[in-house]
């Protein structure tokens, strides 16, 4: 058969790409970025309220517009290449980033009159605008509804579905009216282009549901009727709207509209995968596995595990998700991740230094520091802490500064306390019986910055390997893509054989320095001895001996 | 009698001034300054050792050769005024900065063998290297004379006179045998001056013998030999070369040499003055007096009161001294501080931000900012903690980041760091029965920098006086001058009529504002579960709410 190719949309948290990738190979021959035209960056911002993060549903459509017409246009520069070898499209997009839609199912912002209102648009992931609420569906969840939070990770977000919807009927109450029901990014996307967004007809992904909106088969899907009126009896009726079932990234969610086709460019009626979130979807192209670790690096970060739907699991306590089949079908879905990772460099680069050297010049100083020599140590609760204690109302800290201390300290010290960070969530994993035998990292960060990378492998102890394409939610998504064409097609028959032909690890792997391992031991204890001073209620810790051991730990490295 | 004038001499951290005073009215007529040439900023730093601080003695020299001169010169176009017009000398130098000499008083580092060992340099203020043996000395006089520490606060500092010579002994012993004996920055000056360098002629001022070095007429002047030997048997000899007696700033070290009369341009034989401590000097050249508290805000601040000697004082735990004559004749000098203040905002401009905006343009932003609205709480212990904790093994924190955080609300917090540190001072003096009527500022900032005196004045709940002269430690030195000079000779008969000549307070006074002091009363409540929880040891306290509370303050002061 002729070389088949499938189509990956990743609709992230500043821009959307769409890359074109061969169902056979895993080559990537086509590859367009669009970056949101809205407020900063695509983030619609509000001085008033740091908490506030939006984006405009009208930035999405001008993306697929533009992404995908580009993507095949370098394709077709590929020897034997046509648009009719595009077997399939899969998608992702950052969640939760739900919009509130008219009965018909457009969001409220593309009517006139909401277009300018920020409560019309998409909430993205990172609006914590609803951290009271979130704090008050824990409490209810927890007198009410134990099994709800267990399934989360022991307390709901204020980056969560609920939280948001619930927030919107308290601060805008004409948008929650004018609200028929509230669609996640991705199942809103994978709606557009089968031209089933009307409310009847919506398919929604498992993925957003499980992680981010409480639903668990186990209860007949999303929370019930009780528990969401306990909280507001208005949310009732939005419950009315959701259905009993929700779909795996093996489904379809339907065929390409014949405008979309045309506007797009590609043969009408070809499957489209039921959509994602984006970390998901990358874990998917990373080639996630029972045993296999995937940590997405980027702006933020996120930590995936699978585990056949036949084993065991307990609940594990702080996780964002415990999900039958929210990454691959037959498997647990367990996701955890840290709230802040690339943005926390950026804010320290863009906000505190601007005008100042850039993230190469101090990456370069950086590397030539010894563990420990700084004397600080920080804390990467920038944008609040995602696991293991969910809690956005936590903030950054740095300790350690002298009059000598010096930007790429400051700048080391930030990545290393992400490290901490990280290692906090894996070792929150091993408590609980889970099987960590590779870790495979993906996202920006993970190919572009070896510094962090070593950091990551001497504080964690692992051996990390790096995925090989940048681009690894698209190729997820391209993966799924090319399981729901089905192998007849060109695809493939399931997500083995798709990892199989298309995913494929970096050669380079980070391996731990086992001197600088033993040194960063030292500090992750204190690192630890913050962190629940910090982020746990009632922790009560003698804080005297950390700036004490900081400043010991130092003077040894410096003499060394 | 036509008007006479006194020079005063100051020499600092980075640099020496001189000034013409008049002895009637305290009209400053002639000024010089002279930055020292060695090292980075006249200080000799170590890469591999951040606590090292030295300055070479050969920069003193050239400095006083330089502005005496530069000086006079200036104050010669000044109609009426001639060198003969000079009737006195005083002068201050930072403390506790000991230069090793040899047998007849020679520097060592004026020698050619020592000229560039920075052990054989003068030990500035701010070399923090004994701070092994600053524990160490404190934990044998808690043993074995307990009555040292209750005079110095109960703890023994790095930056003092005992802690540098037995750090020296055991880090450089070969400068530590080729001295003879160990001289205070100032009292090696006037002994310059006065050609009484050779160690049999030497008068040491009580100044820094008192708060430095441990002496105290009750024992019989410095520490004991027994209490010197059980540290090291070779500070035995050290003991040997040190007086039984010190002098006040109200004694003369003796008359202007022929030789430094030449050189300078000024009569032969006027009396010089005993020095003291720069930051006591600025105390006395402030006016100070009992119930009136003077800070000097500089790159670091000393807070000073004095109480006379008929008082019933009670040892007060935390400060750097309560020492007969210090300060004034006839009066207790208590001596508390910070060990950074404007070094913090400085290290935040020049090293953390260099090629940013300056001191200015954040002052101007952070100017803006409602008390607490930034959510940012600092501690500001970038060069240890001096009072009340005597402690240099603390560092700098800052909590609260998020990734919205900007330069400018860090340089607020990092303000507003020190003013707490201020207000904890103050309210150590009050707990322990000070009067506190007044409160004078001076130093460098005091008359720049109305942000940071308002702030102050709001965390303090104090209006606050500023001296009206930016050379108060120079002033002072000059008082000491017209002192010693007598009033018969056109100078005063005591400091009392020196004050009321020539010492002023401004007429700006910065009154707190009252909802700024109760915001500001919410975030001391938090800046002191920090300073506890980090900075005594057995201490613990829950910081789970320190960040929660933080967060509620700031959105608060947003929606306000």
């Amino acid at each position: 058969m002729k070389e088949k190719y499938v189509l990956g949309l990743d609709y992230g948290t500043n821009s959307a790409r769409a890359v074109v990738v061969s169902a056979k190979t895993g080559a990537e021959i086509g590859t367009a970025v669009f970056e949101y035209p809205s407020g900063e960056k695509g983030i619609i911002l509000d001085e008033k309220n740091p908490d506030l993060a939006r984006q405009h549903p009208w930035d999405y459509l001008q993306a697929l517009a533009a992404i995908v017409p580009a993507a095949l246009k370098e394709a077709e520069s590929v020897h034997g290449f046509s648009v009719d070898d595009i077997i399939g499209i899969g998608l992702d997009a950052t969640g939760s980033t739900p919009l509130p839609v008219d009965k018909n199912g457009t969001p409220l912002a593309l009517l006139d009159d909401f277009s300018k209102n920020p409560a019309a648009m998409a909430w993205l992931w990172k609006d914590h605008t609803g951290h009271a609420e979130a704090v008050e569906i824990t409490a209810l969840a927890e007198k009410m509804r134990p099994q709800y939070l267990a399934k989360c990770g022991g307390a709901y977000s204020s980056e969560w579905f609920w939280s948001k919807i619930l927030y919107c009927k308290r601060s805008a109450p004409d948008v929650f009216y004018a609200a028929h029901t509230w669609v996640e990014h991705a199942d809103w996307m994978s709606a557009v282009l089968t031209g089933t967004a009307h409310p009847e007809s919506l398919k929604r992904s498992v993925c957003a549901a499980g992680h981010k909106a409480m639903y668990h088969q186990s209860w007949g899907g999303y929370p019930d009727q009780e528990f969401l009126t306990s909280l507001d009896p208005a949310l009732g009726r939005i419950r009315e709207t959701l259905p009993n079932r929700a779909y795996s990234i093996a489904e379809k969610a339907g065929g390409l509209t014949e405008e979309w086709a045309l506007k797009l460019g590609l043969p009408t009626g070809i499957p489209v995968a039921m959509g994602a979130i984006d970390a998901h979807m990358g874990a998917v192209g990373s080639g996630i596995q029972p045993g296999v670790l995937v940590k997405i690096l980027g702006t933020s970060c996120c930590d995936m595990l699978v585990a056949p739907l036949e084993q065991e699991l307990p609940d594990i306590p702080g996780l964002c998700g415990i999900v039958p089949e929210s990454i691959l079908p037959g498997c647990y879905g367990l996701e955890a991740g840290q709230s802040a990772v690339g943005d926390i460099f950026n804010w320290f680069v863009n906000n505190i230094r601007p005008g100042g050297e850039g993230h190469e010049s101090l990456t370069e100083k950086a590397l030539k520091l010894k563990p420990g020599e700084s004397g600080l140590l920080a804390l990467d609760w920038h944008n609040g802490n995602r696991t293991v204690l969910v809690d956005q109302r936590l903030t950054g800290a740095l300790l350690g500064m002298t009059l000598h201390t010096r930007p790429e300290e400051i700048y080391r010290a930030l990545i290393e306390a992400t490290a901490f960070g990280a290692r906090v969530i894996m070792e929150r994993f091993l408590e609980y019986g889970m099987t960590v035998d590779r870790i495979i990292n993906c996202g920006g960060i993970s190919g572009k910055n070896a510094l962090l990378m070593q950091i990551y492998a001497d504080i964690m102890g692992r051996p990390l390997e790096v995925s090989r394409s940048t681009q690894t939610c698209a190729v997820g998504a391209a993966m799924a893509g090319a399981v729901v064409a089905g192998a007849a097609a060109g695809g493939h028959a399931n997500f083995a054989d798709a990892a199989a032909a298309m995913s494929h690890a970096d050669d380079k792997v980070y391996v731990p320095d086992e001197n600088s391992s033993r040194q960063y031991n030292r500090l992750y204890a204190l690192y630890k001895k913050l962190h629940d001073s910090f982020g746990v209620a009632g922790h009560q810790d003698a804080l005297y001996p950390v700036m004490k051991e900081l400043l010991a730990i130092r003077d040894e490295a410096r003499q060394a």
